[in-house]
């Protein structure tokens, strides 16, 4: 288990520290678990929030985008957050004030910096793809220098990081434990349903990362 | 279906126009198919991101947390951010470059007011508990004053607000329609599973809301 530098004044929770986690493993395995993070970042006088796919590249978090956006390109130039969130279950206790969410987050600070690099850069968005079905970017049309061009691919390093967990049951006041009313953890989570082949793919056998 | 105000130039949505939506029922359906929202803002010299469960009280977004929550004071104090989405499927394409996702996504900009009046508040409230299980409110140990006065509620209008949906299949270049991989829509979506009633339970039978 790698510990990550002790936490920083932004990262350290002061909330709750019971479910707070600053080890570099916790971070990487709450990352890899949700497909979509949100960018927390200033530009143009505003505080913005920008939900965007992500995918890591060891201690680094990856997002892309069109070259054309301004919003990727304002954030290589300031500071950022990143948070990850997996929401795991609904805590359902005896009394309102009682009632959690059971949920994986990870919070990062920092500044992203741009993947210039064209083969640094193919290789990220391959560890993309594969991500989501290992195998695929080998049967995929190339990437075309054109395109590679036209994609930004910006990484962020899981650092400054820490993570909250709630991972536990019903915690009710102890005089509300014969209260009559169901208490209990539902559990959600995030699932495939049936692939839909596009109409038109040559290929029909639903690849097995699917099935 | 209600206009809001035209887009500002916070909310208009410059990169993929065909995908955006700028009316209230859009708005507000997005923020009801999610739990959780993320909320961007300036807090101590650093922008911050956090994940907290959202629900909709009319026209407005509703959060809540601890009274000794500096992060939520500092709410009532600036211009946020706040993003909600929900994704729904992984879109395959046959090139690398037109992989996409499906979602439905909200940004909403503006800066919250707390909810002061109490009555309000555990309206509200109960508000946010009924929206996870339709007549759990009134079963529940009823709330106290106590609590009401530890617990802040915070309330953002859906007035400065974009939603970005994404809902087709996958869109490859022309000359790419015969390569042959798999191409198609993996549906995403968030479910409950068995719910694990609390061991300490009075009542055993699970509601129907979770059954």
């Amino acid at each position: 288990m790698t510990r990550l530098p002790a936490p920083s004044p932004r990262t350290r929770v002061r909330r709750l520290p019971d479910r707070a986690h600053y080890d570099a493993d916790t971070v990487a395995a709450v990352v890899d678990a949700a497909r979509v993070c949100t960018v927390a970042f200033n530009w143009n006088g505003s505080v913005h929030a920008l939900p965007t796919a992500h995918w890591r590249e060891g201690d680094h978090l990856c997002i892309h985008g069109a070259r054309a956006s301004r919003m990727l390109q304002a954030l290589t130039e300031g500071e950022c957050c990143v948070t990850v969130a997996s929401i795991d279950g609904l805590v359902m206790a005896r009394s309102a004030f009682h009632h959690s969410m059971n949920y994986r987050s990870a919070a990062i600070y920092g500044r992203f910096e741009a993947v210039e690099d064209a083969a640094h850069k193919e290789a990220a968005l391959r560890a993309f793809i594969e991500a989501l079905a290992p195998g695929r970017w080998a049967q995929l049309r190339p990437v075309s220098a054109k395109e590679l061009n036209a994609t930004t691919v910006l990484r962020l390093p899981l650092a400054e990081a820490s993570v909250k967990i709630r991972n536990w049951g019903v915690k009710d006041d102890a005089e509300d434990m014969d209260w009559p009313v169901w208490a209990g953890v539902v559990p959600l989570a995030t699932v495939a349903g049936a692939p839909q082949t596009d109409p038109d793919s040559v290929v029909r056998e639903v690849p097995a990362a699917f099935g």
